[in-house]
């Protein structure tokens, strides 16, 4: 599928890419582009790269692929000591898990090469771990991956993205920017904000005595500040927006024991349970 | 430890309570009591209870230690049928998640029966599934079983309890009903409510292509309706309180999106994972 894939960041999510490539035999050569040796030497151990360099330029030459996958507030950096060094009409993809904004930092730092082709991605996966330890072949497998495409992108170009990723084992979806970090907002953000604040609602002596209905709403709080705040800021206008309704349909709950509504409450719990059960 | 034990409801938590008797040989015959024939007849098939009554009258009588593992509601009518069925200087407890109001009816129901000791017990175990299938020996094993023993209860027959289920696994804790009924609307059924509340901010299609985050966090909104609308009349003020707790909390975490105040959110989310990280 492809000659030669250089993964900026082969960490939980660059790694796993890497790994599966690999494992699938979709790529002749998978490079691993660090800022640490140790992180890239643990990548090259667990097999998500075949080579690994420390400098993005060296690795990104002669690319057909470029996948970035550390945290997006870095892309800018990375794509001005990069952009020279791509291969001449090669795709550049992203996994960033917020679209509108990476998009236009993206755009302008390619200003100059516009022979690369851009397609913006999202795979719907990961866990609360980071770093190539954790990163699994299989990470893909029957996840949702978004893409976003630009409106000037060549149809077998985004056929190049959609079906590594296809091969990777995830299920596309095709959708706006917009409309991406709006859902994501709903079905990710705003969950993990509602998870933070359950455990400042509680105490450690409360936390200590609960059962496993606590620990599983709040799992997703131990995943990473930085990120989330990454996260927050670039999404900020679709979170609020969320966050929002979220807190006026709570109140909305809370109205219902304040006047001792219980059957609407029912109707509320019924309908929740009726979603959730469609959910594996 | 045990001559006869009677359940009245060999359900999920009355079945695993027989299921886990039986086993550890801690009752010479686990007598359990229900409505229905066809869940009586699960119970025997499973190995939750080694006899079946659908009279509770006949069920208690001569049994050293009766657990309801009924719905709360059900405790009142059922007592009333059972109050001088019971064996003289027998150990009645429940397992209900609330306390307070269920304590004052069981008192109540048991007015004429002054030599039965009734200690209030709440193991903190459980799971989304219903019934004597789901039932699991080893349901209590690590799990926190919340004692609120009456003022006048000797230590003895206190002990006989928190013994039981010490046996089974448990880790008991005691506090007042008040305390407990606090501590349940904080850990518990707020929880449950915001993942309720969760599952009708986002439409079917919307978490058809969420991740594991949502699902985790709202795996708890697929427990009954009936059960957590009981629970929500029973602890109904404790929850109030809580929640506008959390409504505040949540508030905060909004202005500091509307202020973009990244640095005071980051400190929310850490001393959030903090505190997280420190459950298993």
């Amino acid at each position: 599928m492809f000659n030669r894939v250089a993964i900026v960041g082969p960490g939980l999510i660059g790694g796993s890419i890497g790994m599966a490539l690999r494992k699938r035999r979709l790529a002749s050569t998978v490079v691993g582009i660090g800022r640490r040796e140790v992180s890239l030497r643990r990548a090259l151990h667990v097999g998500a790269i075949d080579k690994a360099t420390l400098s993005i330029a060296e690795g990104v030459r002669g690319a057909d692929m470029v996948i970035l996958a550390t945290a997006p507030a870095t892309y800018e950096g990375l794509l001005k000591e990069a952009a020279h060094a791509l291969r001449p009409h090669s795709i550049l993809t992203d996994v960033a898990s917020t679209k509108v904004g990476v998009i236009e930092t993206i755009i302008a730092a390619l200003e100059a090469r516009p022979d690369v082709a851009y397609v913006p991605t999202h795979p719907m996966a990961g866990s609360e771990k980071q770093g190539p330890l954790a990163a699994r072949a299989d990470m893909f497998e029957g996840a949702v991956c978004i893409i976003t495409p630009l409106t000037n992108t060549f149809p077998n170009v985004k056929s190049v993205v959609v079906d590594m990723w296809k091969a990777l084992g995830a299920r596309l979806v095709s959708m706006t920017p917009q409309g991406h970090d709006r859902l994501v907002a709903r079905i990710s953000h705003v969950p993990h904000l509602l998870a933070a604040t359950l455990m400042q609602l509680v105490t450690e002596d409360e936390a200590d005595l609960s059962g496993g209905g606590l620990r599983d709403s709040t799992r997703i709080a131990i995943s990473s500040p930085e990120l989330w705040i990454d996260i927050c800021r670039e999404n900020r206008q679709q979170i609020q927006i969320a966050l929002e309704e979220y807190i006026k349909l709570l109140q909305q709950t809370a109205d219902c024991l304040d006047k001792q509504d219980f059957n609407r409450l029912k109707e509320l719990l019924q309908a929740a349970k009726a979603k959730r059960d469609r959910l594996s």
